[in-house]
């Protein structure tokens, strides 16, 4: 049986603006959150977050496909769009945006956008394609939605940095706030990709906020990176991550290397490391 | 004596944007027409139809750096705000834009934007960072503006096209209207860069539109394009061009090269040529 949906939903462009056009005339501020949808609480902060922000908030949730590379799980990432909606409108969102592929990529699409500063390295050495896919759809969302402030997690700490040099450099006009982490009560950082993990895997990926800290207290202490970084990566492998793509201690503004080898400016250390066939990813503060 | 300014100036995206949120908040609408400077009747051809689609027209003067190539005309390129702003206001402008070249592109800019489809060939095969210095530009600009319609003159055939492309791939909620081209007694299309020519390169020049009008009869009575291309090349050079970088027949629509190598459906007829240092661009529909 189908229920109806909790909250409106948009499939075109056309009926998102619509909305949000009736709202502005109003006077009502609007906020934006925009998703891949399988949502957990890490995203519902985010909509909260958003809440607080402006009298609305639209949500969206678009797999996008350009940020997927070939080998990647676009097919199977997980998709569940009436328990999205539920979640959403009880988080106090008012309007769900869902997209299509072909309406955001009609025929003859054939723009590109290169952000490059902070998407630079780190995700871009393991994911080449990621962040032009990333800066194309943000670029998209932004525009249609209009909205005065967009929400993104700090899980994706470059991605925030990213999105936040976009609209910066190409003067979007919406304010591109970060929002802290959600964790589990182990301290994992909450994804939909933990949807993917055996209860053995879910133990070892319990260890991989574990393993940050305390890299962070030792780049906090300006011990020399290098050693600070290599020692993370072998606790990583230690504690059964099979594969670590990297762990590195960067300048918190923009990613930048530390050219002397120690911190010396706020830092944020970030990592990504495999279980299975599930990349994960964390960061935090140093 | 320093003439006071016959409108208002805005020299940063902050107090451009102050002005047209007054006008929005009155329920006014904005048209746009973003321009280089020395200004001509093209240019207020422009503008008067960009006051005939909204209340408030927003010009702006910005002598793009990105656009130019290092042995291009920058440094020459010709500024004279205090007439500009003149004429402007006497053709209906409400509010003129002259951002500093730091305003736009601040330290850490690093952004880019490739169009793909109608940027390539063309004028991308003799200046190929052109088309990303307009995107990047133009997207800024749009954005800053936030105008419903802006106005770009057929002059720039292509350009029109890449623009039109950039602000349906990027979802800028800007209409792109193109405005044909103001021509002189002559028929040759109105430059600013036409104040370089000499009495001489001038009557050259005008020989310009008449030998593209020429081949397009041709190329509309479905001749072979290879042939109708060659002789207007040809032409171009008995007329007085010492060089000649393309004429070619592309489909109006997006330029792509006629596959069969006649005219299968609406066609516009493209040129650059030189006479002197001072390289010209002509088009028309066929």
């Amino acid at each position: 049986m189908n229920r109806p949906s909790p909250l409106p939903i948009a499939r075109t462009a056309d009926a998102l603006r619509e909305t949000v056009r009736g709202w502005r005339r109003q006077g009502l501020t609007v906020s934006f959150v925009p998703t891949m949808g399988a949502l957990h609480e890490g995203h519902l902060t985010l909509v909260r977050e958003a809440g607080r922000r402006a009298d609305r908030v639209v949500a969206s949730v678009f797999v996008n496909p350009t940020q997927f590379a070939a080998h990647e799980d676009l097919g199977t990432y997980p998709r569940r769009e009436a328990e999205d909606a539920e979640l959403l409108a009880a988080a106090g969102c008012q309007l769900l945006f869902v997209p299509t592929v072909e309406e955001m990529y009609p025929d003859g699409f054939t723009t590109s956008v290169s952000v490059g500063g902070p998407s630079q390295g780190l995700e871009t050495d393991f994911r080449p394609h990621f962040f032009g896919g990333v800066a194309v759809v943000v670029a998209k969302l932004l525009n249609q939605v209009q909205a005065d402030v967009a929400v993104f997690g700090e899980k994706d700490y470059q991605q925030l940095l990213v999105v936040r040099r976009l609209a910066r450099d190409l003067d979007i006009p919406t304010e591109i706030v970060g929002s802290p982490t959600e964790r589990d009560g182990h301290g994992l950082a909450l994804s939909s990709r933990n949807a993917y993990l055996s209860d053995d895997d879910l133990a070892r990926a319990r260890r991989l906020n574990g393993v940050l800290a305390e890299a962070a207290v030792k780049a906090a202490d300006r011990r020399p990176l290098a050693a600070v970084e290599r020692a993370a990566y072998a606790e990583l492998l230690k504690a059964g991550f099979e594969r670590v793509d990297y762990v590195a201690v960067r300048r918190a503004e923009d990613l930048a290397v530390f050219a002397n080898g120690v911190m010396d400016a706020p830092a944020r250390i970030l990592a990504a490391a495999w279980l299975g066939k599930t990349r994960l990813i964390d960061n935090m503060a140093v």
